[in-house]
């Protein structure tokens, strides 16, 4: 064993996008002496065995984190429980178990009761993804320049989350740590609710009655094809997001519907400055968010110009 | 002059994005003998003059258009009547007027009184556009593969139609034609809508006081950063759609508002069969798109990654 990687052991469960990111990072950087990839799938572990993307690819569970000095959980928010219950047992003393949930406060109340004395159970959520899923979606450069949230729970280790921290940082990412419920209303407002209504228009385009579904393809350039992206992301994902973060997500999306009422009333009593006020406002945003280097400055992201 | 253009001259009305990249295109097709670029603001006219794009370029509205064969108005759809008004004295018979406006019933009002006997008013719709603004915003190839929809008036001349129809589809456009009516109705679910809750959604998150405008930017890879591209777009342009296509956007809007709170009583009431059978819906859109190449196939849009 190396004296230098951070960890010795570090296992992978859930090899989908974030998962298979993950283990490609690794491939680069001297983090982990064994990388072990499990996936309940047998056709994931097949393909992760084609990939080459670990030392080992296994469907047990209990077998991949017996060795393991730090296990990040990639699967649905809704099944880091059923995770948790079956690794729980065969977690040696001393290891850390992640995550990378896009809730935290759920996660922390699935997971801690099945962690035994001596694991630190630290959660965190890299915001990072694409619209893809599945092993083969997955890329190295995923999390650079990216955030990782790290929501430590009363008690957790200090020494086990600044380890935790390093590991994201060599992966690319900046960190920041939170208390998990600030995590869930933070998330709510830049992930959750956004990709809420992006599903929601893209529901009520395809409903339309007057617009046939062919015309609202053909012209979806204007503006409608952005939402569809981030409404083709996992299905089975964001429904366990929007059910375990539930609190959060209605009351930023009572917000949200308090202020687009308040824009509907402007366009009808033909308010010009209101609306000219609002749009003027949230180019600033936008632009903030290009200086910070979390998006690209590039016209329309840059779409089909290599 | 050459026997091949397809028009004499072409003068070009207000040179933002739009106006500038049927300047930069014309440049690499046959189309005009030519071009004539006019702006009431002399800033722009002299950026357009050392950028080169056009063959003339002045402030004087009336002037240019004296000669030409077709005039295409590229202003905020709230600034078309007035120019209608400034150039119809000027306008020699036969001249196809026509205009890039998202809105097409309110320019038909606000245009066709002013057109003198024998001038052939055709309204047209590049579905096209970026976040950014202003003459140097332009680019050749923005046309390329998107939709004009052109809407003849009644008693409109099928010559001239079919004239502006080979114009756009030798920029590299496919063209449709369709009522006024029913463009309004069919952009307001594919383009102003998603922009009034693209804008509507970055300022709910910039008014909520228990995240920091920082944390909003930090996070915004999470699926928000993608409505803020749409929010940077022309506030004035934007204004303007909102005010002149209100009837249109007031009923898709109260649809979207609909669905929504469906969605959120999902939410509430646990339904996960709902917001999966919805999410995996939506999935076949972004499909359908990406085969009819309104977006690219790369993860992120291949946003920085180039």
């Amino acid at each position: 064993m190396s004296t230098e990687a951070l960890f010795g052991q570090v296992t992978l469960i859930g090899i989908g996008l974030i998962g298979s990111s993950i283990a490609r990072a690794l491939k680069g950087v001297k983090l982990a002496d064994r990388v072990v990839a499990a996936d309940l799938s047998p056709g994931v572990i097949a393909r992760v065995t084609e990939l080459g993307i670990a030392d080992e690819a296994t469907t047990d569970l209990a077998a991949a984190v017996r060795q393991a000095d730090l296990v990040i959980c990639c699967v649905p928010v809704g099944a880091m429980g059923l995770v948790a219950e079956v690794i729980g047992p065969h977690l040696k003393p001393g290891c850390i178990v992640s995550d990378v949930g896009s809730t935290k406060g759920s996660i922390v109340a699935q997971m801690a009761p099945h962690m035994p004395a001596g694991v630190h159970l630290i959660p965190a959520h890299p915001v990072a993804g694409t619209e893809h899923s599945g092993p083969d979606s997955g890329f190295a450069a995923l999390f650079q320049d990216r955030w990782c949230i790290i929501t430590p729970v009363p008690g957790s280790d200090q020494a086990a989350v600044d380890k935790l921290a390093a590991f994201w940082q060599a992966l690319g990412s900046k960190t920041e740590v939170m208390a998990p419920d600030h995590h869930d209303l933070v998330l709510a407002i830049t992930s959750h609710v956004p990709h809420l209504i992006a599903y929601n228009i893209v529901g009520t385009a395809s409903d339309l009655e007057q617009v046939t579904e062919s015309e609202v393809i053909k012209f979806s350039a204007g503006g409608f094809r952005d939402f569809t992206r981030i409404a083709a992301s996992d299905p089975t994902m964001w429904r366990d997001v929007f059910l375990h973060n539930k609190e959060a997500v209605l009351e930023v999306l009572g917000r949200f519907t308090e202020d687009l009422i308040a824009l509907q009333r402007n366009i009808r009593w033909g308010q010009g400055d209101q609306l000219f006020d609002l749009f003027t406002r949230t180019r600033a945003i936008r632009r903030s968010i290009i200086d910070q280097r979390q998006d690209t400055a590039d016209p329309d992201f840059g779409r089909g110009r290599k």
